[in-house]
């Protein structure tokens, strides 16, 4: 178990790309337990290739988080017939910032448009440097978890 | 990924005491996700000292199940801090009866009382011969789930 400290920004321009890792992961999605009122997320996810189910505690700038390798094809399988529609499809890239490397989640499907960078931290407090490139923070609003984008009919307004 | 088929009875006597394959194990168990409405049921099991995560679909008699091992401290730290409270608690005990193996669930705690047998079957047709200490066939009685058993406040009225 590990516990996940990570502040969230909706990403303003393309300015992020020139400082990118390397090529973005497929990321597909879905949810076996949606969380909300207390309860654990429980999320189903294809990296590229590889099958990952993830449980988090409630919470929105730290939480509980325990994440086990799976068998692609299960995750596939419980994506396509046990996780409530829609599948949330994103690229997901890595840039480096002032020391940090921020993840930037560019989305697809029902949420095209919406693009996400978040940052993991060691504490709560640790000082940050912004890079140009995140907008508003948007850590403490519920409408930016996965879980609830994955059942919005599109990306929320700004 | 596997479909699991199982009948389940109430247990009348300790006559399956007799033909038990062994010692009983430990079983606590808790959920993640309940269930219902057609949505999926996450469980945390500690078996003896063995960590499991289990995913269930929808269905009684059939349904499909995806179980994977976790480490033990996860699972005794998701028992006590994510899953809803109470943990259901029961010992196991394997039976052979009739070239089939049942297993007998003995519950304590707040579900004292209840005893349970399952038996698992490679086909819903299956021709199983009843052990004489079996009672009233609940394979479709949803309140003997146990996630719907962990929630309860006491044994269901026979």
């Amino acid at each position: 178990m590990g516990t996940e400290i990570e502040r969230k920004f909706l990403v303003a321009g393309d300015g992020w790309r020139a400082a990118a890792l390397g090529p973005g992961q497929r990321l597909r999605q879905g949810y076996l337990a949606h969380g909300g009122g207390g309860a654990p997320v429980v999320r189903v996810r294809l990296v590229d290739d590889d099958g990952v189910l993830t449980i988090k505690g409630p919470g929105l700038l730290a939480r509980a988080e325990y994440e086990y390798p799976i068998p692609a094809a299960d995750a596939l399988a419980m994506l396509e017939t046990l996780c409530a529609p829609p599948v949330i499809e994103k690229t997901r890239t890595r840039v480096a910032h002032g020391g940090l490397v921020w993840e930037v989640d560019a989305f697809g499907g029902h949420l095209a448009g919406l693009v996400l960078a978040e940052v993991e931290l060691a504490a709560a407090d640790q000082a940050v440097t912004l890079p140009d490139w995140v907008g508003a923070e948007v850590t403490a609003d519920a409408r930016y978890q996965n879980a609830v984008l994955a059942r919005a009919a599109a990306p929320p307004a700004v």
